[in-house]
């Protein structure tokens, strides 16, 4: 007596992520029927269980569920590479750029995010930015599960003329309720498209960029819709400094003090958090979305993500912007995770491979609100998982006992560039490397076409004048 | 009038590495005539001046010169992945392993290893070893350039049953004497052969492991022969204490004294010397190889190569052994490297993409004694280069103006899989991801054949019971 499924992935080195550990199963199978699991264990019991309209043979793959980015800003993509090795990376790299982005370039750059991304193995991507045309369409199309975040602030919409560095932020309230009210229409429009793969998060873009009433008023309207908030928190020392003239308080204690740090907050860097303030965030219940790449580049900092998993807090992984990072990547971000966090300890037993995979699955998915969904391999959740060819020379050989080397070189080994087929709610995007979904070609030849056109826009501007890089270029050094 | 070459490569983003910086060319070209450089310069000026046997259309591609890999331990390759993660990687984790390394087994860890390296874009190996059969055979049939160091000990061939943590090391002179004696027959029969492609070093496994008279015996012959010393120097604190007992110095003043820091040396890790120390061993003209994946994974430190290079030394990258890095890749080396930098000294200017392209080009080849033959592209030297693929989605977009944004993306975007040709010695290598050299698939099947013996035996010794991450595999963290 066979039951139906649509497909039965047979023959894997099953990584389920269930239980405290990696879930491994060997010869593992699992069975999908719609956009759900309906099993996983032995291949040789799911085989004789079920009769599935297609079989994919995961033999000498290693198969787990799909990879969290719990921070992403896809349109700066388009910018890639062009604000590292500097101080003031921001001010002084990448915004002569980003004032040049039209939304037609942002879309390229979202798209070949999407596409950088999900070729890498990541299934679920949360984005975070102001919402232009066609955004959460791309996400749509290319089948992946995303958690879309407009931005909300209230900084001038005509610039900061006159603002000086140490002066306080002159706060709009009518910006901020413009971007208030947009970032609810977007997400009253959008959350639980597509069958639920696509929803919704509110971003206020900075506790310092939003006047205080505003920030409750983002919380009322998320509690009452149950949408989570996605913040960056603490993200540098120009923050702390406009909390500390505007509340007289660093922001984990004004966040607190406003009732903000709670389960339904994603807060992102915490760049500048003590250890102590991240305990207190994580004892709150609010969750860290950690960006171990981008933050060593542009700051040279390793986040207290440590402080935070002591202190009971999930942590997710975040890529965060390609213009400085530079890559779209959770098995970078699992690597540099790793290793950041050894160096600083200066102790090689500092999280092990096995805590960054599940930081990168089902941790982060839990951090995100989308733990009883995907980031784990378990009857009743999306059928969202990738198989890793191990069958490489860099994942060569597969050992399996005493001590199986799986999860250690999938971490400290591979690049992304393995990642074989990707399924995301029991669809299958990438098969053997070639993207179903979406039209690579056209992807790179439109953001190759945006990306030149920012560019001349960036010559013509004097603004460029001011760039940290260019005496980089004038002595020949990039 | 045209002049005759053998290939010339058109249309690249070449970056020649002469001078102080890049030595970047707009669409550049790069002739070949036999083994060397005839010329490099704008394709169109290369177009109309040489008629070329065969044209390799590098358009959308970086060509760099191929990579340098400072410091291998290319049997290792074998154990990949099973001694990270934990403290005492040596003892608790990799040593259970590596007694059961057979001379069949560690030629298939050569042999795997040089594939990956080649396939991640290194086109130079020192690698550090036991010489073995058919060891030096194996760089000569994958047309790689390499060093070859056989490592030279006098600890007893008998083990070290008796010797506890803390006493000195009960060194054998007469195993000394052997070991010297077949490094120098290995390195008369190699130094120089395949055309100059192969050559060697000898190689001292560390100071504290050969008696004083033998390592001035060493430097004696070395000298004479012309040859480089390639060692571990101030490894680890357990070869500092040593130091200390028997010498009553830290190694880098111990070698000072015997004359051992000459431009003659490769010092490899440098983990335990002390900035000052690190600035002594590079004012005396000796260089580094920095192993920063493999020294991050296992010890959790950055070693001093920031203070090396301000006193003037040089740099190589080396990736170490894959039983705990776990990979043999320069892209991986580079991006560690300068992010761990930035982050020890908690500045995102420390260390630059292009500063660490030369630590894996130019200053690597300088460093490791082939500066005049490889390292950078100009004429007369070896035609070592790579194309990397600048068209997917991770190198996308191009920017080039007012700041190039490749050579940032190298370094910390790219992972090696964009490389898609390799040229040794004027050879095509590589082309298209294919290895014409080698047979990759038995490359791949003959290292699990040989990795899954060694694993057998090491179950079926009892010395693995004392393995750390056993209990990682019962908490099913594996």
């Amino acid at each position: 007596m066979y039951v139906n499924a649509d497909k039965l992935i047979s023959h894997a080195h099953l990584f389920t992520m269930t239980g405290d550990g990696v879930g491994y199963v060997a010869d593992g199978a699992v069975a999908v029927r719609g956009d759900r699991i309906a099993a996983t264990g032995p291949t040789s019991d799911l085989a004789a269980r079920y009769k599935a309209a297609e079989t994919i043979d995961a033999t000498g793959c290693a198969v787990l569920p799909g990879l969290i980015d719990a921070h992403m800003h896809t349109p700066l993509a388009l910018v890639r590479g062009v604000a590292q090795d500097v101080a003031h990376w921001m001010q002084r790299a990448l915004a002569p750029y980003s004032r040049h982005i039209t939304p037609e370039a942002a879309l390229a750059g979202t798209q070949l995010n999407i596409l950088e991304a999900l070729k890498a193995g990541t299934t679920t991507m949360v984005d975070y930015t102001r919402p232009l045309p066609g955004w959460a369409e791309a996400f749509q199309q290319a089948g992946v599960r995303a958690r879309l975040t407009p931005t909300i602030n209230a900084m001038p919409p005509g610039g900061m003329a006159g603002w000086k560095l140490g002066d306080l932020y002159p706060l709009d309230p009518a910006a901020g309720q413009a971007s208030i009210d947009t970032a609810v229409a977007f997400a009253r429009d959008w959350h639980g498209a597509s069958g639920g793969r696509i929803t919704a998060m509110l971003g206020p873009q900075a506790p310092d960029m939003l006047p205080r009433d505003q920030l409750l008023q983002v919380k009322r309207i998320a509690c009452r819709e149950g949408w989570m908030i996605h913040m960056h928190v603490a993200q540098g020392d120009r923050e702390i400094d406009q909390m500390l003239k505007r509340y007289g308080r660093r922001t984990p204690a004004f966040l607190d003090s406003l009732g903000l740090l709670d389960e339904e907050l994603l807060a992102v860097h915490l760049t500048e958090a003590t250890d102590d303030e991240a305990a207190l965030i994580a004892r709150r219940g609010a969750h860290m979305a950690l960006c171990s790449g981008s933050i060593g580049i542009i700051d040279g900092i390793v986040p207290p993500s440590r402080a935070f998993r002591d202190a009971g807090g999930l942590v997710a992984l975040g890529s965060d912007q390609a213009s400085g990072n530079n890559c779209n990547n959770i098995f970078n971000e699992m690597k540099l995770t790793a290793l950041f966090n050894k160096i600083q300890h200066r102790d090689p037993a500092v999280m092990p491979a096995w805590e960054v995979l599940r930081m990168a699955t089902v941790e982060g998915a839990r951090a995100i609100g989308l733990g009883d969904e995907t980031g784990s391999l378990e009857v009743g959740k999306q059928a969202d998982l990738i198989l890793v060819d191990l069958g490489v020379p860099n994942l060569s050989p597969v050992l399996d006992a005493p001590v199986r080397n799986i999860v250690p070189n999938l971490v400290y080994a591979a690049s992304g560039h393995e990642v074989k087929t990707v399924m995301v709610a029991g669809q299958v995007l990438m098969r053997d490397r070639q993207v179903h979904t979406l039209d690579e070609d056209a992807i790179l030849d439109e953001a190759q076409i945006q990306a030149g056109a920012i560019a001349r826009r960036v010559v013509a501007d004097p603004v460029h004048r001011g760039m940290a890089l260019l005496a980089a270029m004038e002595a020949g050094q990039l």
